[in-house]
């Protein structure tokens, strides 16, 4: 970690509090403030994040989540692991940039949006021709800054195009099923999956959303839900292994998630239990889509077997509730994630447009739209 | 309810005591002794139960749950019911069997045995020709022995049954994936689809069973883990969205699970979520099999669409581990079972023979089979 010159600051008044409203991330007088999504629905307080080592801790500890929220989070931990060098040249002030993303790049394996806005990060400092520290900093927060707008006109553009594969359904709701919490909280702002939601209510398209729970970290209990019932919009939960009751009731017409690293192909990573839902999607004929940005896409790995599984610890399954289910001693096995095989899509919609039967060819043309 | 001559008599020494290797429910000098399920894994307790309305409210809590369990404690509870009893005539005495069946019968809808159990019961009374009360009242206490007795026997012949249906793999163990609990537990002893997994290791074979936890109340993590870890077969606890990582990495060969009420069709209504694990093994090509006694078929249904599903009360979603998972006031749908199309069956292991590929026909040739 960089050294620093003074200790650390006692905490701005307000640094924690109840904030209905908060936005997911901010950056405000050199900390970020984050939503504590560990503490959704009890609480909704905001904790202000000071150093690169309380960023790695608040990725890990799943503070802050979410493939794109994550790489906010990330870029402006690069720029809080630096902002009290003391490095004079450059080529110092860059090692530090390198050390902190290095740092930060172990929070979690699985998002790419953690790499990508590292990487970022990292090309900034790379590319300044300043010469000077103090201006390396400012492009730094600039880039930073730059992630978090991009990400909330990202998640825009993915509503957008996102209506155009919801199904016209007469005389009652459109049914919508999504899986853990690809919402507001797990980018800037207004979500990927839960985008399409949004940008429908604002269509003026009435809908019946059903959360799954997704245990065990029941990010759709506790974000999901609490998250469209902010936003007015009917939300109805339900067990992970509800699912397949409320397709085959035909209350769902379509299902939307997110994700958090697509391989070339298609295949695709997301929250454990995903492609559970895909197969039954499949099973009752009902068209499943993953929503997620350009920068979810990883073409360095040509299909989901290259993407890496987060394996967490059994006590989340064993004592995720504050209370012991389980015994204490029973093996668990718990990956936080599992691919989708492209052959259960039946289409990404990203923020450059919806690419139906996803295949590599498809997927790059991508790169070249506007 | 029956009229009682005196208070209820104080408790037992050792009513409520930890009792690991208690059988899941017995009857000791007028009252009835269950495993309180709703305290597994943490706590190993036994209550007494001593009237009618203790076990229609034990069933309804889940305290004794399981349907050839229910079955065999509903039998008992009418006894529990007609024990003190002022009735002198046999009309009178019927009359109240009758009546404590009845309230019984209101305790939980899904499970057939419940019914089949108070039919029995009932048919007791009414076929005596004694017109003794006092004899009426041995009869009926031995009726309820006979079907507690006759559960363990069928437990035991579903286990020698289920053997044939087990895949022969080289080289590591057998991968078998159950839901919710089917073990001694949800029966006198022994089990259903547990049954099929303390066969296979009584006759040596090396297993690897996956569990999954089942919510909303978790008798998976809780009891199924807990009975066989106590059995000493090996056993992983999996949330329910993780079923389908494991099918994919090839770490199950077979399902085996339990069922509460099968139509004459083979329909098979089981615990919520039960028909997502067979639409999960059908798309891998997995085998997946019900275990259940004669008594859970009900051919007077035709098929699955007549089974009444129960629903239960939103905060066990909301709620369920002592600690809000989700807000308060969200909309909830929380149905206790669903039905899986016999279509999706590879068998029926029942206590009277194997049926594969399930249907009318072949099942009714089992009520003329020895």
């Amino acid at each position: 970690m960089p050294a620093r010159k003074r200790p650390t600051p006692p905490p701005p008044s307000g640094s924690t509090s109840d904030a209905p409203r908060a936005p997911t991330l901010s950056w405000a007088n050199g900390t970020v403030r984050l939503i504590d999504q560990t503490r959704l629905p009890v609480t909704c307080k905001v904790v202000t994040i000071r150093t690169v080592k309380e960023m790695w801790d608040a990725i890990r500890r799943l503070v802050v989540r979410g493939a794109p929220a994550i790489g906010c989070a990330a870029a402006y931990g690069v720029v809080l692991g630096v902002q009290q060098t003391r490095a004079k040249t450059p080529a110092a002030f860059r090692k530090q940039v390198e050390k902190a993303a290095a740092y930060l790049a172990t929070s979690r394996p699985t998002a790419v949006n953690l790499f990508w806005a590292l990487d970022r990060m990292k090309a900034v400092a790379e590319a300044d021709a300043s010469g000077d520290v103090a201006c390396m900093k400012e492009r730094l927060l600039q880039e930073a800054h730059a992630i978090l707008e991009e990400d909330t006109a990202m998640c825009h553009a993915i509503g957008r195009h996102g209506l155009s594969v919801l199904p016209e359904i007469e005389g009652r709701p459109l049914g919508i099923l999504t899986h853990c919490n690809a919402g507001g909280l797990a980018t800037s702002a207004y979500g990927t999956a839960l985008a399409v939601m949004y940008a429908a209510a604002e269509a003026g398209r009435s809908l019946d959303v059903y959360a799954d729970e997704t245990r065990p970290l029941l990010q759709g209990a506790r974000l999901t839900t609490w998250e469209l019932m902010r936003a007015g919009i009917p939300v109805t939960l339900i067990c992970d292994n509800m699912a397949c009751q409320v397709m085959k009731e035909g209350r769902i017409d379509v299902v939307v998630v997110g994700a958090d690293r697509i391989a070339a192909n298609g295949d695709a990573a997301n929250k454990i239990g995903t492609c559970g839902v895909a197969v039954l999607a499949r099973h009752f004929g009902i068209p499943f889509y993953i929503a997620a940005p350009m920068s979810t896409i990883d073409f360095a790995i040509p299909d989901g077997s290259g993407i890496p599984i987060e394996e967490r610890d059994g006590d989340e399954i064993r004592h995720g509730f504050g209370t012991w289910t389980a015994p204490r001693s029973v093996p668990t096995y718990n990956p936080a994630f599992d691919v989708t095989p492209a052959s259960l899509l039946s289409g990404i919609i990203t923020d450059r447009g919806v690419v139906e039967k996803p295949t590599k060819r498809k997927l790059q043309a991508l790169l070249t739209t506007g």
